[in-house]
């Protein structure tokens, strides 16, 4: 519903773990609102296992038709992080030795602890439009290349890169949001809600209906827009319309 | 890495929520574990917003690609409910009242309480190959149609639903899993792990660096397999390595 202006940013994470049931997913959510905040918010995002022909295809894919995609997982040092390569297969280019990389992965191990399985986190597609993606935590960086950007799946690790992915691409209007919430089964506001979405087309409003223990059932009503104003004035709208019903409602 | 014998199962999460990280999803962990027990495991998770051509898109490449799909969300009273119009769309066939959804609704609703709001809880594609869900939590049903299992995305009600829709599926061998933890930083036991993996091609090897305040790094080396002696040689081999080079272990 808002208005196309953004960059649209798109998720791509690589993890039989996650798919297995294994890990809970955790960096959705981070980067869904870190995106939205930045006005490049989040437009898809995919699981996939870590097998390289299904990495190189959806990567293909998405990278095509979102302005950005991030990928986390897969970049660490063992023989099931195969993320990287499969990058460089996706673009068609050379895989090898990234010399800055390698540096920053030596200074921080020192010669002795500086591994064949530590260097191997220097190797990455070898192309032009590649820079490396700071790790505060561990030190092996990530890196863009192009429209991509490659970061670990460990969600202190990924939180520390993504600070400076977000220096590195353009951002736009934040998406803003109100939250109204109803103590009322959603099809008793369901006709309200449907006239306030026709009365503002450009702020997308969302019902989530959620179960708390004592409480019963109730509902969030969540507004979206980037036009503050238009969101101020759908809120107020709908306030006016649930309270000429008799519906009780706090706004958070 | 596991023998392709089990059915394939995929995920499609229907939600601005999600996307926007205002909600932490939940169902893929759920789902993805009920899946690797029942033997036909989660190959992939797609997180779309409410856009009814992305939603009709998606859902036609994962029904073409994977023997079960298996949607969450988007199927409450509200403006924004349509997936079940989508679903339709997919399908290339007409949206309108299911009798015996609208007899479940209206039985569970009385006579008093059935607004147009609930009674629209029963339009559902119209297809001669479909199956209603039961809705043990709030009474409007999910359904199956053809290899597509539509389900509500509040994880209580989605996780009624499941039961039955386990019910309705080709079970397969479950994917069995040992964990072994490690102490050691990752890069310690790459090449330990590399040569186990390639002695056991059907048991798929996972390694998962985790920090843990006060415990700094270690790593979960996940065996997934559907054949259980495989897997047990395999966790022996690698519990051998370990010892013989001096890494400290716990088997979980």
């Amino acid at each position: 519903m808002e208005k196309q202006v953004n960059k649209t940013s798109s998720l791509l994470i690589i993890g039989n773990e996650i798919l297995s049931g294994r890990t809970q997913d955790k960096n959705t959510q981070y980067i869904g609102e870190k995106m939205s905040d930045h006005g490049a918010p989040l437009r898809q995002v995919r699981v996939v296992p870590d097998i390289e022909d299904v990495i190189v295809a959806t990567l293909n894919e998405m990278r095509a038709r979102f302005d950005y995609v991030f990928t986390t997982g897969g970049i660490g040092p063992t023989h099931d992080d195969i993320t990287a390569a499969s990058v460089a297969k996706a673009f068609g280019v050379e895989f090898g030795r990234h010399d800055g990389a390698y540096a920053v992965l030596h200074e921080y191990y020192g010669d002795a602890d500086f591994t064949d399985a530590r260097a191997s986190m220097a190797n990455m597609p070898v192309h032009v439009d590649l820079d490396l993606i700071d790790n505060p935590v561990s030190a092996a960086p990530g890196f863009r290349i192009e429209n991509v950007f490659v970061m670990a799946g460990v969600p202190k690790i990924m939180q520390g890169m993504l600070d400076h992915v977000l220096t590195m691409i353009e951002g736009g209007q934040p998406t803003l949001a109100r939250t109204v919430m109803v103590e009322s089964p959603e099809s008793e506001i369901a006709a309200l809600l449907a006239v306030v979405q026709d009365a503002f087309p450009h702020v997308d409003i969302g019902s989530y209906p959620q179960f708390k223990q004592n409480a019963g059932w109730g509902v969030s009503v969540v507004l979206r827009s980037v036009e503050a104003d238009m969101l101020d004035r759908a809120q107020a709208m709908l306030v006016d319309a649930l309270s000429q019903n008799g519906i009780s409602l706090k706004i958070m």
